[in-house]
């Protein structure tokens, strides 16, 4: 049996029990029940996937940033020159990318994953070689990804899961660099949502009017020749290699029963993907926030999951859900910390 | 002259060329411009509170909790006894509220201050005596304070943002603790941004319709005898102890040059009565988050502060503020720690 198929197999329904007790729990603290908004519930999700209540407290957050390049950009859907993939692989892995300053303030280490670069990047302590290809092909002329290259990039991701929660992370946080990359996401978004190119296609880093209506027109013309059903086929038509891996990363992480945080609109679409496969699996995953690309909100809806911040984001390498991890820590600490009204002899209402 | 004046008087508008430094300086890190959406309007706020571009990243935020009781807990508008006022401030005291819970996450210091409880509480470290008053007034039956007794509570929140700044804070949080205070904070954002009561007026910590309608009318007709006009009668006639400090409070910390981050609808409210008496201050000010009490985003508004999170919180204690700390310490390590263009060697769009 493949790493994919055993990885899918290996995800568990959370514990309905753990998850009562965590709510039950919940309406001892010494607060008003509900006043602490969506951290109730992100606290009670984390007794569920931890599989005990309290849940203990993440300490050990792990940002994996998978980078990867398009042969879309031949399109001319990003102002951005496709070596910028490149050189920002080798800004994060010298510490100083947007992610890295977060990660810094957050306690969170920081791994760069080559999975799809279309030129190899020099070797850093922070970077992980596993590149698959040397970028995807064009989307808009044919299948961006073969079937075995879009299989072995979700077995990349499993493993890097597996990887750095066998170095004791905690909390797993997805990242992405890859010049192009909100075209895939969009094809992805539109695919597996069933909308419109034009309702969740974005400007991505900035781009004008006209670049916006080819890249439309390119994720229109693409999602013609889709089967939707079938979310492999769709990732391998219009995806990119780190859509793939972030979609094993996604199944991995709830594989290994540790929680991850998803950035922006590459990693919702990714977890499209990863939840058309293994739907259970969503149940592992929390949204840092909503990105200001109109696909991140329909992917976000589409999956039943609230992200936790709305700061007007756009930028991807992981800094939004890099973000949100203390928010998943206080989460924790409140449920595991806070006194109880007997405890703490406080009068209830 | 007063210490209110003084501090009035101290408060310095941000110095537009710090300003346009910190955009300039945004512009040239990689990323693409904006794409950091609100937390890049933060960092040049920082860089203007502290002077100089970059700003340094606050490493000691403290968070300061307000403590009072209220008269108008006679109406019944709130099902807690006011007894809990004094529970939850020796629970605070002993760390084993929510607020304590989040500040061990993002490293903040808690001191509780009694400016008005009913009782007096036992002696703790971490705990401030300040009493002006053992309880306002009912605001339903005439003034909540005299005007000896606001400018006294004014000033021991001046008193506490320049102890704490003067101790090594360099982020002040706002926090507070008073059962039936949202009643007065709705008073005080009706009067304030001349709203309707039936607007701004909300279920705090979660009150059934009969109480909610009882709490609309105590503040309409506490609004028919108020001179809108005199923010210092506003609050003396439907403001709380805990109001008034806060509202020193954040005069003081822009008197010295530190941003005070605002919790909810209590923070905000205070924050209307501050900005009355000296518009230039709110500069100084990052919201946090808005509650969802209708006044909170009625304040905010007013103010023209646009809030970090929306968790679905009505807590206080200062809770959702503490959680946007590090938010704010992030936008200001990105805007010092991040590569530029230039240094890093990264291609422009």
């Amino acid at each position: 049996m493949s790493l994919l198929q055993r990885t899918v197999d290996a995800v568990e329904r959370l514990p309905d029990a753990v998850i009562e007790e965590a709510d039950a729990r919940q309406a001892r603290l010494t607060k008003p029940l509900g006043s602490m908004g969506m951290l109730e519930d992100i606290a009670s999700q984390l007794c569920g996937i931890a599989g005990t209540c309290p849940a203990p407290v993440p300490q050990h957050p792990a940002i994996a940033v998978f980078a990867g390049d398009h042969g879309v950009h031949a399109q001319r859907v990003t102002p951005w020159p496709q070596e910028v993939t490149l050189q920002m692989v080798a800004s994060m892995a010298a510490g100083g990318a947007v992610v890295n300053a977060i990660a810094r303030q957050v306690g969170a280490t920081v791994t760069v994953v080559d999975v799809g670069l279309a030129s190899a990047p020099a070797p850093a302590p922070m970077l992980r070689e596993r590149n698959v290809a040397r970028g995807t092909a064009d989307l808009a002329e044919g299948p961006a990804m073969t079937r075995a290259q879009a299989v072995a990039a979700l077995e990349v991701g499993i493993d890097i899961a597996r990887e750095l929660v066998g170095e004791g992370a905690d909390l797993l946080v997805t990242g992405d660099m890859g010049i192009a990359n909100t075209t895939a996401s969009a094809a992805l978004v539109a695919a597996l949502t069933r909308s419109e190119a034009a309702e969740v296609t974005g400007r991505g880093t900035g781009i004008d009017d006209a670049m916006l209506a080819r890249k439309t027109a390119v994720i229109e013309k693409a999602l013609c020749r889709l089967e939707r059903s079938d979310p492999l086929a769709v990732l391998c038509e219009v995806g990119g290699l780190e859509h793939a891996a972030l979609a094993g990363f996604l199944l991995g992480g709830a594989a290994e029963r540790v929680p991850v945080v998803l950035d922006g609109v590459i990693a919702v679409s990714a977890a499209l993907v990863a939840s058309a496969l293994c739907p259970r699996a969503a149940d592992y995953w929390i949204a840092g926030h909503v990105s200001v690309e109109p696909g991140a909100r329909a992917a976000l809806d589409h999956l039943g999951i609230a992200p936790l911040l709305d700061l007007g984001l756009r930028l991807g390498e992981g800094s939004g859900a890099a973000l949100a991890v203390p928010l998943v820590q206080s989460a924790a600490r409140i449920l595991a910390e806070v006194a109880t009204f007997d405890g703490a002899g406080v009068t209830r209402a």
